[in-house]
């Protein structure tokens, strides 16, 4: 392979080349101790090596406190949707913040298990903005409430956490940050637990990622199943049922990636974050000085990860899309419900990777704008 | 590496080596498409081609009938434990036949979701049979009966499978068939349901196989998940939620590189059974003619996959399995729950690992027996 192209997925979404290379490398034999890790026991020596090491790293890059268990799980951000009431939602009660087309699912798959009180939802004006958090209608005696930080499809981003307590509500903050974990650093003083699946920017489709203050562990429903129970969960270290190994393992050769990540004389999770501005100011930048292409969503919760954009000729983005794949830039097409195009900018994005979609746009506008 | 060891793991479990040669050529690039697989949107062309190319070859092997919906899922067998009860327990009635320790954990399982009847329970004997299906104490009414046909631990399997009608029941036969799916044809016309983790015969953990009459699809309970109710998983085409795409991808070369199996002058799933047969006839006649070795089930209920067996003199236990692994003999430790050594034979553990394992133990009872 001459040049690698630029793979702008939102997901299952592009890996770091070192990770992928080191993968196959070890693939029929880790270590020299004559397995693959697929083919390992997950109960022995050399996967219990590679797990502790995973969840050691993660907690380091984002900080985890002690008092948060964390969980390598199955099923998605999808499947979380029913999880996370089956284990917290003793009360039956929980407030949904409706930011966009996930946060919607997230509330309407929570009905099967709670009342569910809308606190706000931003549909009618297309899902392109927050409003503060006094604003929402929160209620007393709750569960939780639940909010997506970052919203893939309609690029929509939480660049701060509401403070609830600050807020008059005492409720813990479930957050479903599948799309931006691990870009940036994550606070711990207003999350109770945190979700996400991992294929965005932590490794393959297929590990789900739960964060999980302790002592919500131990409360689920009758209705959970056992494989889903956090609590049964976090004291078999993950390994109740048998865990998706190949998937924890490619995760944790992307946290060491993290972990010696350099930018701008940055290093680690601070180094990601400082990329991940650059990359995103630099494509909003081009879009708000483009004739042709625009972002509709308000600057303020500009998603850094996942940025939609339209032709103001629509009949255009069929070409456009056609050579942006001739010019090696990849998998831009916009979700099916909102059409035009959508860059995802995840870790694994160099800003050259940014940098050659904007060339490659200014371009096409200059040809067709 | 010079020679492989041979991995006799029950489960994750080895690997042909031709696929993981495969997968690790193209770990970075998947035919020249510029993305490894990992990396791939499971909703774009190139996935769509892996994961209809897996299901057509997996149903070809396996002669699954079009009336069958084979769906890829995750959460392992484990999970299923509960998830089979929430879709197809609408009337809250099950019939369970315990024949070691995995369908006993289902059974428990089940009592979340339903009142469970025990048709059967080998416990008290060791698990170490199974009791005609004339005896076994079926109810009317009931949603399904359930079973486990090849026990990991225990070492038992069904040979055949029973037919329900046959004895009176019209109920539907579910069958957790994690360990033995893909070893040997399966009966179509007396299961319903059947459902593996793949980590044994097929792939990576973290996928699960359910093959699932249509006729049953559909009645999932109201607290079921989405992600995981059968009829939703079925018309997306294991599409719901993010499907755990390079595990299918990885299922899909194993699918490929048995369909092209040879042993015995025969081809495809017909030479793996020749060879599951061949192996673990092998290892069970040095261990009736051995002095020192034995294995406790009942000769026509012994698995061909999982064969546990014990030292006479259980102090040379450890030795034992210390000398094997330097003789290049892995994973041969036997389940926690009941000691020994368990040699589990798994489709791609060729003829010559079991011979191999075979002049070892003969060696070992020679200088210790």
């Amino acid at each position: 392979m001459a040049v690698r192209p630029y793979n702008f997925s939102a997901g299952p979404a592009c890996l770091p080349l070192p990770v992928l290379e080191q993968a196959a490398a070890e693939m029929a034999d880790w270590q020299g101790c004559g397995m693959g890790v697929m083919e390992m026991s997950h109960r022995g020596p050399q996967f219990k090596a590679i797990i502790e090491a995973a969840e050691r790293d993660l907690r380091s890059l984002l900080a985890v406190p002690d008092e948060f268990a964390i969980l390598f799980m199955q099923g998605g951000g999808l499947a979380e949707n029913a999880i996370v009431p089956m284990n917290l939602a003793r009360r039956g009660r929980i407030d949904a913040v409706v930011t966009g087309s996930w946060s919607a699912k997230s509330a309407q798959e929570a009905r099967r298990y709670a009342d569910v009180s809308v606190a706000v939802d931003t549909r009618a004006g297309g899902y392109a903005e927050i409003p503060v958090p006094a604003s929402w209608q929160l209620r007393s005696d709750i569960d939780y409430v639940h909010l997506c930080s970052n919203e893939t499809i309609d690029g929509v981003e939480f660049h701060e956490l509401p403070d609830l307590q600050q807020l008059g509500c005492d409720a813990p903050l479930v957050v479903d940050c599948s799309s931006n974990q691990l870009s940036r650093p994550m606070d711990w003083s207003r999350i109770a637990l945190a979700f996400g699946g991992a294929q965005k920017n932590i490794g393959p489709a297929g590990v789900t990622l739960v964060y999980a203050r302790r002592d919500l562990l131990g409360h689920a429903l009758p209705i959970c199943p056992t494989a889903f129970d956090f609590g049964r969960v976090a004291a078999e270290g993950s390994m109740y049922n048998t865990p998706p190994t190949y998937g924890i393992y490619i995760a944790g050769l992307v946290f060491q990636w993290a972990l010696g990540f350099e930018f701008g004389g940055l290093r680690g999770l601070a180094a990601i974050e400082a990329q991940n501005i650059a990359k995103s100011e630099l494509l909003y930048g081009f879009l708000d000085r483009s004739t042709l292409f625009r972002n509709v969503v308000q600057p303020d919760v500009r998603s850094r990860m996942n940025i939609p954009f339209f032709l103001r000729e629509p009949a255009l983005t069929d070409t456009c899309l056609s050579q942006a794949k001739d010019a090696g830039l990849l998998q831009l097409k916009g979700h099916k419900s909102k059409g035009g195009l959508r860059a995802s900018l995840y870790n694994a994005m160099p800003l050259a990777g940014v940098q050659a979609l904007v060339d490659f746009l200014q371009d096409f506008e200059r040809r067709h704008g």
